[in-house]
């Protein structure tokens, strides 16, 4: 009989035979590319539209591309992954079904806000280790122009931004999954995925749209917090921690509700958001923000840096804040969420 | 090393250890509690606002209560559940993000339009299988008022709708997977996922968002087909299988695909759409769609007559149309995606 032995304390589960990240793609829009972490990505693309008609079409553009890009440096076909678990901004989820229609690879759709890829992840590393797959394509994606019609005013309306805004990625990024390592142990590292820790919803009663990094904090506290719980860790089992994009504002935030825990994670904690952008330069002010923030620094730089030798563990937490236009505009707050995924170089 | 040996055939799952539904829950409107179906739903709510404001809060609100009754039909508190798997037709999820997140269980947002009990359903039984959960919730929830101004025109603009329109249920299912059964074997039947046949997106080109039976049908096919040809089987092998809200008009394009490949399932099939209304007395045309159809048509239907022993073996079939008002208004396809689960009385 099935029973939940890999379950770990109230919300995390510990892969007895971690999953292997195969291969993993980044492609950005070209102020991305202009970002620090520019000459790390797959691929600038200075066209926003991608060559299509509207902000939809460009951004499932994008993700096609990726997932194209992400199949070609592992070598292989779409055939040959059992799943895509993908996910972006978009009501319906239209950037992602329409991106990968023609890839024909059995789909679930998720949504998570930015915390997309945390979850995908995390899902895709189940489907593995559990023996239903051998190989899952998890994916995300957001289209700066897309999401400010999605979730604000559309760009032709000219609207000011307080600093407290973050600034949405246009990127995507992409892992494939494996039960099988495919590195050649003298020239390589694996990287595996070795735990997860799955959020709740949480809700402080922000409603400030325009400031969703402090929407976000609480929900990454809570998640970072039981995934030190569950496994009886400190902070000093990681070499780095990222949240998705909490950026500037949130960061204080979380770093003051975890120390009031008595967890200091300031000397190894950093954000997605935070890292993708020049604030002093490229005017984004509270950060980059979107399902591909996080997507994007976790394929270009955090992988890199675990294959480089630089960190050996990171726990990756992609934040999502789940409002809705609609909510919103009916005064509704923001909840928020926070899936933790473990990685490490071996 | 973990291989995906519980895998079969191209797209599907076989379950070695079958979970089983512990527990299902289905709560309705006043239109679906006139329906056929209506002696059979846990609860009916006259009001179609549940006490809330705004149609988006009342979704909410009734996916809340439908959480809850599930979790007293089973006898157990929200800390029993180790993740809640749900989703919604609402931008964004909110309709789940406002409706669970005060139950404080790990969440896993999936989106697949009205495929969306199937998908949350498969991902349920697979994190139970796999080991990774004791027990997880599947929920979903669709509105009438709430899709229509969703996708296609607020109610108060009295628009008409041709006869191939569906009718969004107003209702929310859940279920309860679990790893162990809670049934006497003197006393009852349990009920048991198999297998599951997980849907890739299918675009045969279809336009027209009042007719998503069409738009749907052949992603249904290729889910049926998929699943008669990874577990070698032939349409006697299950008592019944039903589709999510083909509708009438999908009804006959899946009878007729399947019959070119040399299937005939015609006198064992109906789909949820068509069960949950009385197309004579209550002009619904071509029968009732949403997430909420499939969902409560299982709940309180098609799960009865299996523990009744009326039926051993049924294949559901959720089916879900990948629109959103954005794409529809761009003027792109409408693909169609379905998830098929196998349930077993035994």
């Amino acid at each position: 009989m099935a029973e939940s032995y890999k379950a770990v304390g109230k919300q995390s589960i510990s892969f007895k035979n971690p999953p292997y990240i195969i291969a993993e793609a980044s492609l950005v829009g070209k102020k991305e590319g202009e970002g620090p972490l520019g000459p790390l990505f797959d691929q600038i693309i200075e066209d926003p539209m991608f060559g299509k008609n509207t902000w939809e079409e460009a951004e499932s553009e994008l993700m096609k591309l990726t997932a194209l890009k992400v199949l070609m440096k592992a070598g292989l076909k779409n055939t040959d992954i059992r799943y895509l678990i993908g996910g972006d901004l978009l009501g319906q989820l239209i950037a992602t079904s329409f991106g990968i229609a023609e890839l024909q690879i059995p789909l679930f759709g998720v949504y998570g806000a930015c915390s997309t890829m945390g979850e995908a992840m995390s899902l895709g590393a189940i489907l593995v280790e559990g023996g239903f797959a051998d190989r899952v394509l998890a994916i995300t994606s957001s289209h700066f122009a897309g999401a400010e019609k999605q979730f604000r005013f559309p760009l032709d309306y000219g609207n000011q931004r307080p600093y407290s805004a973050s600034w949405t990625v246009t990127g995507s990024g992409a892992v494939i999954i494996a039960s099988e390592s495919t590195v050649k142990k003298e020239t390589g590292k694996d990287i595996v995925i070795t735990g997860v820790t799955s959020g709740k919803i949480v809700d402080y009663g922000i409603k400030d749209s325009m400031n969703m990094g402090a929407a976000m904090a609480p929900a990454a506290f809570e998640t970072i917090k039981q995934n030190f719980e569950d496994f009886k860790l400190q902070p000093d089992y990681y070499d780095m921690i990222f949240t998705g994009d909490l950026g500037y504002v949130g960061k204080n935030i979380l770093l003051e509700l975890l120390k009031e825990k008595g967890y200091d994670i300031t000397d190894r904690y950093t954000d997605c958001g935070i890292e993708i952008f020049d604030k002093d330069n490229q005017d984004t002010h509270a950060g980059g923000s979107g399902c591909g923030c996080s997507a994007v620094t976790f394929t270009a730089h955090i992988i890199r840096k675990l294959k480089e030798g630089k960190w050996k563990r990171v726990l990756f937490v992609p934040t999502g804040a789940l409002l809705s236009q609609v909510s919103f505009n009916e005064g509704n707050t923001i909840p928020g969420i926070a899936h933790a995924v473990m990685v490490e170089a071996k």
